[in-house]
């Protein structure tokens, strides 16, 4: 079977990292044993540094970022991680485990910052052209929820900071765009942890086979 | 008259930094009082980040960054100057004066490292929409004499470090681009010091008059 690149989404507290070890076990198991994972924005030295000026606040001395300096920070983030790690990994026969990937830029700043649709897909477009995940997970929980769940773990970073109309936006976008594409799979993450892990579990053991 | 944005561009050595103090000397002879100045890419704390990482290969632990990473990099520090200084000091009545704007990423990632013009066209329009400098100087040296004075002035930065071949793929583009717009102006940068500042001072006094 080729190498597949796996992503999974959703908002703050949607219980991503769970996702992730759980995705990563259940590929293990599968007899998947080259595994790269990746997070964006980062994953790499330049895209790390990105990462810092997009999320902390006081890397830039609280200077207000343009949402169009944003988007375009993301994609350079992006960019450099597809091009130097995510497709070397799967060219050399690895498969890729994502923490966020194109379809948050799409959310959060389609939905969340309301950036112009069609610069959006421009941008995408350009950057990325036909290359996408072979399967996203996305985790949809309520932002109430979700937020709760992040501000139990600490402090909020610059983006979850964000009013609670911005994510009910974000979130809103997810679902669109989970349900106008087979290849973004919807899991209720309200649900209890272990029913959530069942269905991640069942749901990538079945794709999986189906790609065989 | 309107305020007015006036960018010198050129290679490397070219004598942007003293055709600037003479540019806003010769403003300020004109009566111009409100001046700001502006170098790309920088300007704002955001973008003076951006700027480190662009230019500093240290900043990235030597990490190659990828061409498209560079561009949206070099767009996203232009976006923030534009959108948060530019356009604010035009608007309240200032002139700006830049050192590089759009046709330094016009020149060397579009000749120097040959992106696709296509991508470069799309990513222009798409971040700046129709905003352009009112006049462009642009200072004509052959590589050779710009990197040798660039030299001269000490250590040599990421970009600074190209090929002569990319150097002369730069300054090709500046050439036709200078001679498809009639906002901008070439002056011959090999010229002595004192012929370039009196070409230059001539032909802004010229310029701003046909603008009363």
């Amino acid at each position: 079977m080729r190498s597949k690149f796996i992503v999974i989404e959703g908002l703050e507290g949607s219980g991503k990292t769970s996702a992730r070890s759980l995705v990563i076990e259940t590929l293990r198991g599968l007899g998947v044993t080259d595994i790269v994972e990746t997070r964006e924005p980062g994953g790499t030295a330049l895209a790390e540094k990105l990462r810092s000026l997009i999320l902390d606040l006081k890397a830039t001395g609280d200077e207000v970022i343009t949402a169009k300096a944003e988007v375009l920070m993301f994609y350079a983030a992006r960019t450099q991680l597809v091009e130097t790690v995510i497709k070397p990994a799967l060219a050399r026969g690895a498969w890729v485990v994502g923490d966020r990937h194109d379809l948050s830029t799409q959310a959060y700043q389609g939905g969340g910052r309301q950036i112009d649709p069609q610069m959006l897909s421009t941008l995408r477009d350009t950057v990325l052209g036909d290359f996408a995940p072979d399967l996203t997970l996305y985790l949809d929980v309520t932002p109430e929820v979700g937020l709760t769940r992040a501000r139990a773990r600490g402090a909020l970073d610059r983006i979850e900071q964000e009013s609670l109309d911005f994510f009910n936006r974000t979130r809103a976008r997810y679902q669109a765009l989970a349900a106008a594409d087979s290849r973004i799979r919807t899991i209720d993450a309200t649900q209890p942890l272990e029913q959530v892990g069942q269905q991640i579990r069942t749901l990538l053991i079945n794709w999986v086979q189906e790609q065989a």
